[in-house]
């Protein structure tokens, strides 16, 4: 592959392709993603592959050598997916429910590219679940008073303040974060080589 | 506490204390640390005292208030310690190790603290599993070629470009960077309140 591109505005997604030395462009979806299933692991498969289709239409001027990488993190707690809080409320009832519990993340990672002239698309999803300390209404409080809930599926981003809050992580961390990035790497060296 | 002080040089440990929104000065112990035991938790408590405990010495001027925080990181695979490489050979040897298995990583963490007038002493530590994916002579050498082993023990940092070679990680990702920062707040929660 000659060039790559993300086909995500997540800042979170872009640092954790630069961190492992990766190369790329920026172009983000415009469709308007749509999912018909309600298991997590469908959705963001689903919802990765319209991203990555989206930008690889865009994309048609040059294919040769292109891979778009589409990426869709959702948070799912007993059964139910939780999407980013439309206001303080919502987040603060998210967080209550995660609260001393354990609950999952999901994010699915869809590739296109060219195989000798056909498009090929490849479709992958990574599970990490973490378990939350109990947090009392003061604390759930002050954490959304950060606005750092506001742009995050289940109102919380392990990477920052909430970190005080998180007991335990079990599968990829940096799935957490937005991208399996362990994952995507062991896929593109199977499909692309090194 | 209406002072802390990190009894550690380390900049990714100032950086979790940070995240967590936390304020405090940072004074590094002098002491030649020195653990009698060979079980990694053992280990890594009696050298967070011990840099605790040297630094609780240098601020013997006003001691009011005062929490001093001491920790220690070791990486432990087949019941062997892994310390920080001497050099890239050795860097490569104990990737080698690591590589397409499970190890531990510990941290252990110790507050100095005046209650009543006497000095208290605090300590505690958590275990993290990491799972790394299969690296080959290639993967491992370019890695090592980064410089990013030479500081860390067990020849990795989880928050670089080694991120690629991670599969999963069981328990507080933050202990492997070298703060279980989760822990550490609940337990200032618990002696201090918040």
């Amino acid at each position: 592959m000659n060039r790559i591109v993300l086909a995500s505005a997540s800042p979170r997604r872009k640092e954790l392709l630069e961190q492992i030395g990766l190369t790329f462009q920026v172009c983000c979806s415009t469709c308007e993603e749509k999912s018909q299933g309600s298991e997590p692991s469908s959705v963001v498969c689903e919802l990765s592959r319209q991203k990555a289709d989206d930008v690889w239409q865009k994309e048609w001027e040059d294919r040769e050598g292109l891979l778009v990488i589409g990426a869709d993190t959702v948070v799912s707690f007993r059964g139910k997916i939780l999407g980013k809080p439309k206001d303080e409320k919502e987040a603060c009832e998210m967080l209550s429910a995660l609260s001393g519990n354990v609950h999952e993340v999901y994010t699915g990672v869809t590739f296109c590219y060219l195989k000798e002239g056909r498009k090929m698309s490849h479709t992958f999803y990574e599970k990490t679940e973490v378990v939350f300390y109990p947090m009392d209404k003061e604390e759930i409080e002050g954490y959304v008073a950060t606005k750092d809930s506001m742009d995050k599926a289940g109102a919380y981003g392990i990477q920052g303040r909430c970190a005080a809050f998180i007991k335990e992580v079990r599968g990829d961390y940096n799935n957490v974060v937005g991208l399996p990035i362990g994952r995507l790497y062991q896929e593109m060296k199977e499909c692309f080589g090194k």
